[in-house]
């Protein structure tokens, strides 16, 4: 079963087994909302693909750590969403969850899920119980306070912000769970592939900042986008859209480098270089041309 | 060491180890808001109470799981006075999170309470692993879908609300947790402890509505209260004062009849009961004479 199948399937089990008949049908069903349909699953297949190169012995104890780390993800843009941080009305071409079913609802969708992402992580480790607390342990540390995605959200509302913790934070902590916790679901030793994750977190902002000066460009005929317009830090404006693509070049091939010595190294290699590429913008090649 | 001196210290010691100087220090301050100063502990009193009568054998596993289901309570007390739920400006007798540190703190700092919830309980069983993944998951039932405390606040945002379910999850969800995880943290057979939990819950949902009604008591010369002004169920209005306290010691009766057979039961019903008294308001004696 490849990759994606994998990790829809797992989503899909997880959300099944807590969707009673008894419990609150529109809460699951935000929840579903949040989930589903799916957007490019790019941590959770990353979380595969390094279990995979470290001999994955127990493949569901590698599904529990991808979906767990992509309920986190939906977690975190239903409440990014919410009308006090963004106030996105769509996401993924539909309306976000608070517009869809409330703000309420989409407060407890949220926490809904990120108590779901634990449990599944829990329920993956079902064959390998002793792997678990370094599971609960990592996904945490990539999620609540200091250095996790909550802890990256939050320097928003401090009066001074650290921008180099707040993009680690961010956008770089669920990238490097990934990597750590595809480890530690393959029993192996994890923190030689954080490394990995936080170099290919850096290079997914870099491709974020290129596709949103790209966006800007069409209607103003200039380099800009929202991050321009909100005065938020962007590579390609910094370094110029052939400059960041350069950039995320290099972060590619940092990362391709921080593999460490594992069963899998040469295919997860050929792995990163080909997602680095995928990151870019579909017209980056014409555009940049 | 009494309870409530082992509840605070691994409250702390846990809030401490993620306040680092690099993360954002609001977000760590609106943590510690929601957590300190103590309101009365009761659920992981009464967690660490079972842990006791279980024979205890693993202090740490059970102060973990105490203060993992006070944080879940804090998270949710935080998410609960938001302005889309009760847009509550107080929480025991000073300022409610958001409006100490603003609505999208608030979000965050639930979140990071929550997942701070697992990654304490996680610690605490560093010296008997083999135990956490039925901590997990019962932690994880307690809180999210279908019969947790997300799901009893989530019935209210239903075009029809089943009131049973909806008293289950809201308020019995994290009692029962308290006796479960409690059973658990001791290396105990956990399924049998959550009948006193569940009793426990339905005893604190009448006092509760009792002080409701005697609340309003005093201001309106009746018996009524927010319950009333809201349309909200209550026992007391139900029964009357005299009859919810007669059901009050009837639930206080099942709860000690249902504690099983353990090394510390004949300590745990005389603990049960007196808690149970102390559940009522301080003035109940003088005011249903």
């Amino acid at each position: 079963m490849d990759a994606v199948s994998r990790i829809e399937r797992t989503l899909s089990t997880s959300l099944d087994r807590v969707d009673s008949t008894a419990g609150p049908p529109r809460l699951a069903a935000a929840m579903r909302h949040a989930v589903f349909p799916r957007g490019a699953r790019i941590r959770p297949r990353l979380c595969l693909a390094v279990a995979a190169a470290c001999g994955e012995d127990d493949p569901a104890a590698a599904d529990g750590a991808a979906a767990a780390i992509e309920f986190m993800h939906c977690a975190s843009l239903v409440h990014d969403d919410l009308p006090c941080f963004d106030n996105a009305d769509t996401r993924r071409g539909r309306l976000s969850v608070h517009r869809a079913f409330g703000e309420p609802l989409a407060v407890l969708a949220g926490d809904a899920l990120i108590v779901l992402s634990f449990q599944t992580i829990a329920w993956g480790a079902a064959r390998s119980p002793s792997r678990l607390m370094p599971l609960v342990l990592h996904l945490a540390a990539a999620t609540g306070m200091p250095f996790g995605i909550a802890a990256g959200q939050a320097w928003e509302s401090e009066p001074t912000i650290d921008m180099g913790q707040y993009q680690r934070a961010k956008t770089g902590a669920l990238f490097a769970a990934a990597t750590v916790l595809g480890a530690a679901a393959a029993g192996s030793e994890a923190a030689t592939w954080r490394e990995l994750g936080e170099r290919l977190g850096e290079a997914y902002q870099v491709a974020d900042d290129i596709a949103d000066v790209l966006s800007g460009k069409d209607e103003l005929g200039k380099p800009t986008g929202q991050d321009a317009a909100h005065g938020r830090p962007n590579a390609a404006l910094v370094l110029g859209v052939d400059g960041a693509m350069r950039h995320l070049t290099q972060l590619a091939e940092a990362a391709v480098a921080a593999i460490p010595d594992c069963p899998g190294a040469a295919a997860l290699k050929s792995l990163t270089l080909s997602e680095a590429r995928r990151l870019l913008p579909k017209d980056m090649a014409l555009r940049a041309a």
